[in-house]
Formats: C-alpha cells, structure tokens, sequence
C-alpha cells in the first residue's frame, strides 16, 4: 500500500520537489495566429529586411536634395512632377534633375531621389511643386532594414507570445512557429455521493463541483483538459479510470478518496496500476492528504475531496507542472502586502489562507478571509490570492506579509 | 468630410470621452461551465443549504453523547454497531441509547446521533466500538445550511467568474447564468500595399501585421474577433467592407488610411455610410490618427496604420470599451515604478512609451524602450506596460513614475 511508505512533508519540501521535477521538453509547430500565450521554443530570425526598400513615411514629393540648395521662402526653387507613387506601388521613372514624385505614405522612394517634403510645406498643382527651403539627404526617408535587418533576432526562444509577437511574425512572413506543448489533463471526481449539476437531488448526496473547479484552473494556466466528470467509489472502476486517463493525457488529476475511510480506493488504484509515489501527505491545511506520482512520463495528482483543498492542491503542486510543461515561469506574482486583518489562531501546520489583495497609492493590501475551512468552496468567490502562515504562527492587522497571486499576469 | 470638422483633442480628453460613452447593457444565458471570465448579471442566491443534511467531515462514528459521559481511558464505554454509512448512502435505523453506527466522511448523520468520534480515538471491531472519553453535543457534525444557507446571496451580480465562482455555481446545482454580453468585434486592415503572411513578396509591399495584432488583442481582452484580413484602398470597397462588418459585430476596427493622401478613402467611406464622428485627431504620439465614431448601436474605429500606433490607438480607446460592454473594470493595474532609465527627448504632444515593467524587493521597475517610431512594431516584443509622458516633459532614471500594465491580472 503507498500510504504507508510515506509520513507527512513539510509545504516547503513539497513546493521544491514539484519545483525540481524533471520535465521532458516537448515541441509542436503551430500557425502564427494560433500562438497566443504559447512559449516559443525558437529563436525568430528574420529572413528579411523590413521595410525592404527605402520608404516614404509620409505623403509628399519625394527629388533631389541638390536642386533645392538655394530655395528660400522669397524664391521657392520649382520642380516638375513627373509621377505619383501610390503605397504599394513602384514607379518606372527615375528622378532626375529639376523634378519630383507626389509619394505616398509607405510607398517606395523612385530611384534618383535622396529627400522627401511632406505636402503642408509645399505648394503644387498637378504639373508642379514648389520647395521654401533647402532639406538634408534622407530625410523622410525609412531606409531598407532600419525596422529589421535581416538576420536578426526578433523574438528570443523562451518569449511568451503575446498581441504583438503576433504581429511580428505576420510582418516577417513567418506563418508557422515551433512552440512549447501545452500538456493534456485530465480530472475526474471520485464519491459514491456525488451528483452532477443538472441531477435532481437526493437524500445524503452532494453535486460534484470539484472536477469543474480543477478544470478551470487547467485552463486559467493554459492547459488543454478533459473532463470525465464523476466516478464512483469502486476500486476497479477507478482503476479503469485512471488508465484510460493515463492513456489520454500527460496529467491526470482526481479529486477525493485519498483519506482512511472504508471507501478510499484511490491509492489502492494508484497502487494497483504501478503508479510510483512522490509525496502522500503534506504537513499543511488545508490539503493535507493529497498524492502526487508518476507513472511512466506522466504525472498523476489525488487531491483532496473537500474544494478548498482540492483548489489550494491545485495551485500549489499542479499549477507548478502544467506551467513548467509549457516553459513557463513557475513564480505567480508575489508581493509585499500590509494586511487589513489579522489570523490570530495558532496552527499545528502551515496555513495556507485564502485573501483578496489590491493595490491603493503605491502599496498592495491584503483583506484574509475569515472562513478558511477546507470544505467550504463559497468562500474562495472574489480571492485573488493567497497567504501561507508558518506552524505556530499568528499574523496580525498592520503587518506586512508576502502574497501570492492566483493566476498569471 | 468629416476631417474638416475636428482639431486634435488632448490625450487625457479622449480618454475621458472614451471612459464616459454610453453603453447598452446586453446580457446572456450561458452554460455555467462556459462562463470563465465573464462577468455576473445577477445575483447567485443559494435555492438550497449545503450541507443539505448534518454530515460527517471525518471517518469515525457516531452516536448519542448521552451514553459516553462517564468514559473514561481506564473503563471506556463499549456501544453496538448497528449500520456502516457510506458517503451518498443514507441509513434508514436510528440510533438508540448504547447504539453506534460507523460513517465516512461525507455521510448523512443518522437520526439519533449528535456526535461523532473519528476512528483513531476509539478501538473497534465489527459488531463492537469503544469510546474513552465523553464529548461534547454535535462534535464533528458539519451541521445543515452551514456552508450555504437556502436564500443567501453567494455570488454578487458584476463579480467576474473565475474557477472558484464555477465551482460554487456547480455545487449548487445551478447550470445556466446570466452574464454581460462580450462584444464582436470585426477588424481588417487597409492598404493596396498590403500582402498576407504567405504571400510571394512583391517590391514596394509589406505585409498586413496589423488586423492580427488587433484580433489577439481583442482576444486578450476577451472579445470574440471576426478577422477580415486585408482590404484594397479603393473607396467603393471599403463601403462595403465596412457595412459588411457593422452588420456583423458590435465594433469594427479598421487600420490605415486616414492620413491626408491621395489614397486615404476610409474617412470619406465612413462619411458616406452616415458613421457619427466623436473624434479625428489626438494630440498623442504614437498614433495622432485615429478615428472613433458611432453609427446607431455600433462603434466604429479607425486605428492608423503604423503597427505600434495602431497597437496604443487599441489599448488607449479601443480596449475600454470592449470591457465596458462586458461590466468589466477599464482601469488597468497601475503602479508606481521607478524608471531604469529615461527618455529626455521633451516632445510637442503626449508621448506614449512602450516599456517593460517588474516587480522586485518590494518596488516595481520599469525599463522604456529606446525605439519609439511608431512604424516600429517589433520593439514591442515583451513588453507589459506603457509609460504615459506629458507634453513639454521629460523623464529621468531613477524617477517615480505611474506605469499602466497592458493587459489584464
């Protein structure tokens, strides 16, 4: 049996172990706009020089600097025009003395032209444009490459890819990019008292709401997860659970049945199936029974049955694989908090307290909740954080303690 | 023409129109299990108790205090064991005086009972418990409503759902929610010079970067995004597509082509169509061009068509509309960050700074980017935050400034 192989670790030795896990890195190549919030798992060069030709950033008339040495707002210097370049455009003239070419915003510089006047400080008509003063080599000019120059790196390997990384790639002609893989995870709630939302109820049942709960938190981190719902207290039920779910996914996470009680099949399954133990017990509330294991290159995590401490499993030992899985930093925001109340109760364990923390005039507030029990899940509605109170310690209003956030910036 | 009417307004002022536009509040009723981040149109009030019933948090038995008052360690009380309950079963005998029944965690307390003792403080056989010390009336019993009571109201309408909130609308066997509306939004970018992604490169093109960096933005804001990709400037055209996309959505988002050129028709179409104006021009760099206006229920933008501008023109008007249609906050996180290093350059008009910002000991910190140009979009890779300079002002290392994180917590 794997429970009894294992007495409690400390909330610290956990985290580092989750920490510490050896993660297999795995790649996919995936379309550009399909990207968001993937990690890249390549360096972008760009193939390119952007722009590629000398361009106009604005609309004016683009000549010689050399012809309008001497203009003045007395004695305009006149030049012919002998085109209009539209963006997109290229003209087949080239620019020689005593002309000019109406250009637009972002279309090519002809050739034999060196500066660029922008309209409001000319006057022209179709045939003709006057120059008030003389202007310097290139200037209006975006000259090829001086956006990207080709063979560069634009986007660093280990970049989450964000709105304009986005744009970036489509800039450079760059429609498919290799990224981190996003694991697979699966959850199921185990309980023999368990109905479903939509179930009517029944005397001493209860609804599942833990594999929803997990569920979202799957997705809030970017997990792609599959939701198998409920499933009785039977050992070779679950066992058939846990192996399908083995099968179909890179971690498996189940809620429930990991306590003594005469119905707890959960490490007997585990055990059945040759799953190997990393942790069964953690010295902490609330979620002190939860299991953390492998089996082959997948992770299997029972967290507990009550929700509190189901969630706060999740946070603190799921959340840590499925982010290091996609090349992602482990580390939610932590901050320095000056608490608005106090937990004044001593514990045997380490706390792990559900708070809603906020930012006010250059400093972040914590205000704790006052119901921490792990069975209560109505009480996590509108926290954002959390604090974790060492054993045999009290907090108290004024104080400044680190905070953690939930989710990911 | 509509650019004829209006001067530049000031970068505060267009905030302010864009923070105080009328919006129709819209709602729908979705699955609650599709409702991660959207935002509560009504109050959750609990149609049930949770526990529904007296229930047992721990794995023991229970039985009548009245019958263990003078146990002591040395003569322990021994009672009958007259049932076992499982989680979700329900014993149909009552427990009666010298009587005890075994009980999971989870399980209704029978009738009769009013304390329960977990196992590992009593010594048990099959037919026989025995008991070493009194306790106390409805020890261990997780009492009826004490988590949720029926009539309650658990979640407050304008709360944003997160797993937590899931979680709790699954355990009260509440399956549909109403929620704020998120609202289409339509985008494709202007330009004849425009090429997509996996377009042979022709002289004088670039590729559209830019409706993809809107759609993801509207992503990251939670919109759901029609893309329209790329649209010839050509004004018979851009009527159409811009009809086309007010059909569809609630906003349409338009780049390039509103700058004073020959080809510049997406003013003139918007005129043609009978769009509203509300502004042309702010006196903000990047992006001075830019349009919003109004036609019936629908906002219109015209974003400009340098990518960076394009991409502040979003987050500075485009975003807090999206979220005011969805009851979401418009102000993003800002803190007070001390600069890594400055920008000296005192400029005409607003500058807004691209930057990147951290939190380290206790201090936030924020590094600017050297490049600004706002065809310059690839100095936008990682960075989280903009940096707002007021007109005729500099800023210095080592300065406390108030920095605005681009996308939600």
């Amino acid at each position: 049996m794997i429970i009894n192989n294992f007495l409690p670790i400390e909330l610290k030795d956990a985290r580092k172990i989750v920490d510490e896990v050896d993660i297999e890195e795995r790649f996919e190549k995936i379309y550009f706009n399909d990207a968001l919030k993937r990690v890249l798992a390549e360096d972008i060069v760009s193939q390119v020089n952007i722009p590629s030709f000398d361009k106009s950033p604005l609309d004016g008339y683009a000549f010689r600097k050399e012809d309008v040495e001497k203009a003045t707002k007395e004695s305009p210097i006149v030049l012919e025009v002998i085109d209009v370049i539209m963006a997109g455009e290229v003209s087949e003239k080239s620019v020689f003395e005593g002309q000019a070419v109406r250009i637009m915003t972002g279309a090519k510089v002809p050739n034999g032209a060196n500066c660029i006047v922008r309209y409001e400080d000319t006057e022209f008509s179709e045939k003709e444009v006057k120059i008030f003063s003389p202007i310097g080599k290139n200037v209006n000019i975006v000259k090829l490459g001086e956006d990207v120059k080709k063979g560069d790196i634009i986007i660093k390997k280990g970049t989450v890819i964000t709105p304009a990384e986005i744009g970036v790639l489509a800039s450079l002609g760059i429609p498919f990019v290799k990224v981190f893989k996003s694991p697979v995870v699966s959850v199921f709630a185990t309980g023999s008292e368990l109905l479903d939302v939509t179930d009517e109820m029944e005397d001493g049942k209860i609804r599942n709401s833990n594999s929803y709960t997990i569920e979202q938190l799957g997705k809030m981190y970017n997990a792609d997860v599959i939701q198998y719902g409920k499933v009785e207290d039977d050992l070779d039920t679950l066992v058939d659970m846990y192996e399908k779910a083995i099968r179909n996914s890179d971690i498996v996470i189940s809620t429930g049945g990991i306590s003594v009680g005469d119905s707890d099949f959960v490490l007997t399954a585990l055990d059945k199936i040759g799953v190997e133990t990393i942790f069964t017990r953690v010295s902490a509330k609330p979620g002190g029974h939860v299991f953390f294991g492998k089996y082959k290159n997948k992770f299997i995590f029972a967290l507990s049955g009550n929700p509190a401490a189901s969630f706060m499993n999740f946070y603190l030992y799921v959340r840590p694989i499925i982010l290091k899985m996609q090349n992602k930093n482990v580390d939610m925001l932590k901050v320095k908090s000056e608490l608005i109340n106090g937990f004044e109760k001593k514990a045997k364990v380490d706390r792990i307290l559900r708070a809603n923390t906020f930012y006010k005039d250059g400093k972040y507030f914590t205000e704790l909740e006052e119901r921490q029990e792990s069975g209560v899940l109505s009480t996590m509605v509108g926290k954002n954080s959390i604090v974790i109170v060492p054993k045999e310690t009290k907090i108290s209003k004024g104080e400044i303690v680190e905070v953690e956030f939930l989710y990911e910036n």
